[in-house]
């Protein structure tokens, strides 16, 4: 099932997305009474999940108070996550290659470990919503589409055999990337975590609903062109390996966001690159969650 | 004036230090009903801050509720931080240069920009708690210590001459770290967020305690051995040009944490290093604010 943040006459819910895709049944109304997704992910019950599912197999007539998609508002599936979100750096090798043809000194060399950093949030971006552009200090804004893993309960010293049952759902990022803060603060963390660059959406797709590990076409396009275009099986470390390592020294809680790296395709892969102009549409998609779709600011 | 967050009978309150620094006053019994050191600082009035500091100086017996100091364990100030730490990245010149002595490519090079990175925090560690060594997965655990700034309300755009009216007050922080995870994944991010490797305390000194820019003399010592010794004017990157700058492109709410970096001889500056060892106690110092205690745990 598909689940969605999402705002109507000013009031926030919670809802499940319809199998058709055409309508959101609101979680009021089928007698859950979660304030916000992290609460739901924290205490959401087996018997609960199964109500959902079955509760988005059933025509609109049938579920009290059901919202038409067209007439909501989606916000971020977590609009305020409790922690930053955990990113892997150069995780498909083609974006490898055209990383260090950019910039040698910065994303270049040998890397046979995972590389972590981390993105701070205050608010996430939902679909639909601008991207601020911050042309007083960005010249070289970028976009990442990215595949991102929700943790649905406490993850400490995960083998990876078992990584599968810690894993809540997934969602879509655009890791947005300032290009010259990112390199010249030499850490990745300020350019990556300006206000306003972390889009995430449309929804969350539960665990079940795909395949493990996620074999899933993944994609970009700028203004409709086809800028990423690959499957999140071409990760180089993989979402067992990820969450067994960062377990055995890091607990994962609930509610826990990792975005697991981006393919190639950037804006900064092109030479000359491509970066992003104020009112460009930047749209992700991954296959089995949706499109995540966001105009850059003007200003 | 020294704030803390402290325990009694199971009880968790926050406190004045009485001036001589025998005693705590609950601010319960002030009248102050903040629940964390996090909504005090997001809510406190000027006029509460002058009824602690006036109440600071009274002697006990004058002050309900007073407990010794003995008496009380203390937490970390800020035992569960909103937001990951923000901190510095070589940010003194010696400290600098015996970093690039131990491994150049990792820490060497031109760095005309600060250098940011985050600390991921489950929970604080409180003075007198056990750092976990985490045997199994770190060789080589080093100690970091540093003045923290705290944030006091939000700030976005604020110009250098102004970022000393954003400040709360300052803390002592121990940024533990993993030398080998730190420098293997490339960015710093997981070897420096490991469970337990934020030591902070032992208390908060509000910001009109202290000179600014803060000139305080700054230490650590490992089994009483001295190890850094150094004074906070020698940061490279001030707290104006710090917040400054973060402030431009990324709102810093009220109770962020930001770590300004450590000063020369830790672990990995001498030859052979000197790293930590299962029930070394290290002691983390400065001037006007207090000392930060913690044994390194046996497993």
């Amino acid at each position: 099932m598909r689940l969605v943040t999402y705002e109507i006459e000013h009031k926030k819910g919670l809802g499940v997305i319809s199998r058709d895709g055409e309508w959101i049944y609101p979680l009021r109304s089928l007698d859950m009474d979660y304030k916000t997704m992290q609460e739901l992910i924290e205490g959401i019950s087996e018997s609960e999940k199964q109500l959902l599912e079955y509760a988005s197999g059933q025509d609109p007539y049938k579920v009290k108070g059901a919202v038409p998609m067209k007439e909501a508002l989606l916000l971020a599936p977590i609009p305020h996550p409790v922690q930053d979100v955990i990113c892997l750096g150069i995780n498909y090798m083609a974006h490898a290659e055209e990383s260090a043809r950019y910039k040698k000194e910065a994303f270049g060399g040998e890397r046979p470990f995972a590389v972590y950093f981390s993105k701070r949030v205050n608010r996430a971006t939902g679909t639909g919503e601008e991207i601020p552009g911050h042309r007083d200090l960005v010249q070289d804004l970028d976009y990442e589409a990215e595949l991102a893993v929700i943790i649905g309960k406490e993850a400490k010293n995960v083998p990876a055999a078992e990584v599968r049952n810690y894993i809540f759902g997934y969602t879509v990022i655009n890791d947005v990337s300032a290009r010259t803060l990112q390199t010249h603060h030499k850490q990745w963390y300020f350019g990556k975590s300006l206000d306003g660059f972390l889009p995430m959406g449309p929804c969350i797709t539960t665990a079940e609903e795909l395949p493990y590990p996620p074999r899933l076409s993944i994609q970009s396009r700028v203004n409709g062109q086809l800028r990423q275009d690959s499957n999140t099986e071409c990760m180089i470390f993989d979402i067992d390996h990820i969450v067994s390592e960062l377990s055995a020294g890091m607990t994962l809680k609930a509610g826990t966001i990792i975005s697991t790296g981006t393919p190639a395709g950037v804006g900064m892969g092109f030479d000359p690159p491509r970066f992003l102009n104020p009112g460009d549409i930047v749209e992700c998609s991954i296959e089995g969650i949706g499109t995540l779709v966001n105009r850059v600011s003007e200003s």
